[in-house]
């Protein structure tokens, strides 16, 4: 191994939580709103049309569409899905973008922190760059620039979305380390020739069957939390 | 005057003082190397190469080539314009990058950090992700997010340099405030529908005849320097 002049993050269920921090602000608009649809399923069929929303753009039968705008559209269908009615245009709006308002998990800021030592570090999300600086706001992520799907106009893990990425760094692949809790997401980084650093998070799903305890492909290091892999990443460059 | 909500940054002669950094690097070189040239003099131009470099982008007949490029092609005409010979390519891949190792201005940092305080902030200048995320590791500028020239693949002051960029903050241009040294820089917001805030920095130039002392049109606010107009954009806010 050599060490990563830049590091590259996921962002949701990596750095933030964000099962806990929509199902939180669900139960306080439901419950203000006297809403009985159940805040936890309602956050999870809400995230789960994440991936299938994006499809269509990475599959180029759509143009690129920001991400505030698919959740917005995904937010509308569960609503539907749902049956809650009630929520007026300014709520609707306000709610679609919970996803700039979800918190760290504990260890996020600090290894983070210690990470940004080593190089750069920017997300690569698909999350849009006003999405991605408003959460670093909220959740105090010292990013050095924003990088991911908006710069890249399409969707991970399509492999444009890391090799513009490192492009943007004007640094070779094999240089830059992708991390993520997603054992694909680090699928995709490999094969397009970036290193890769993997940790669990085990609270992202409720469901034990999706979530990722273990790394599925040879990456280059592995953290029980972001602080454990900085430290991993310290004692290789030692 | 309503509150901005985002304020992108011009950074080159407003936030970071090219003429000395680049001046006292070439210096240490130039000495080292017993190359006889001025260092002000190549320094000046160095820089003066930098605008017709851009304009072939702008008007269309060449595509999109960043700011790292130019810089270098820029250095090799100028070290042939002013006889340097000697150096080695690692020396001049080196040199070329000296754009990312500028020094804030005393108020800079401090300045930036209290309009901070009231919204979004970013750079839109010409230089290149890599080179605005390398630049603000060395002068410390604690910036939220990097637009300007590359994320939109034209250079200012074509208008979707900052049309662009608030569309990447998902703000309409009314809600941004570019903030400048250089008129020139503001006539090209402000027609864009961007607010727009002055402060003169007079140690830019040596020369007189290029120094831009006072604003030459209807800026939305003026300051002395980045602190002095953190503080009129609070009383505008009171």
């Amino acid at each position: 191994m050599t060490m990563p002049r830049a590091f590259l993050f996921d962002v949701f269920g990596t750095l933030v939580d964000w099962r806990s921090s929509v199902t939180n602000e669900l139960r306080q608009l439901f419950d203000a709103k006297d809403i009985t649809a159940d805040p936890e399923e309602f956050a999870v069929a809400w995230r789960d049309a994440y991936d299938p929303s994006m499809a269509p753009i990475r599959n180029g039968t759509r143009s690129y569409t920001n991400l505030d705008i698919l959740h917005r559209e995904n937010l509308d269908s569960v609503l539907v899905q749902f049956a809650v009615t009630g929520l007026s245009e300014p709520e609707r709006v306000h709610l679609a973008r919970v996803w700039e308002r979800l918190d760290p998990w504990p260890d996020t800021v600090e290894g983070l922190k210690a990470i940004r030592m080593h190089g750069l570090i920017a997300p690569c999300s698909n999350g849009s760059i006003a999405l991605m600086a408003n959460l670093a706001r909220h959740a105090n992520l010292p990013w050095d620039c924003i990088l991911g799907a908006e710069i890249v106009r399409n969707y991970k893990p399509h492999p444009d979305t890391y090799l513009k990425s490192c492009a943007a760094l004007q640094m070779r692949p094999e240089h830059v380390m992708m991390v993520a809790a997603h054992n694909a997401d680090l699928h995709a980084a490999q094969a397009a020739g970036l290193q890769t650093g993997f940790l669990p998070r085990p609270a992202e799903h409720a469901d034990p069957a999706r979530q990722e305890l273990v790394p599925t492909g040879p990456w280059t290091v592995f953290g029980h939390d972001l602080i454990d892999l900085s430290h991993r990443l310290s004692s290789h460059l030692a």
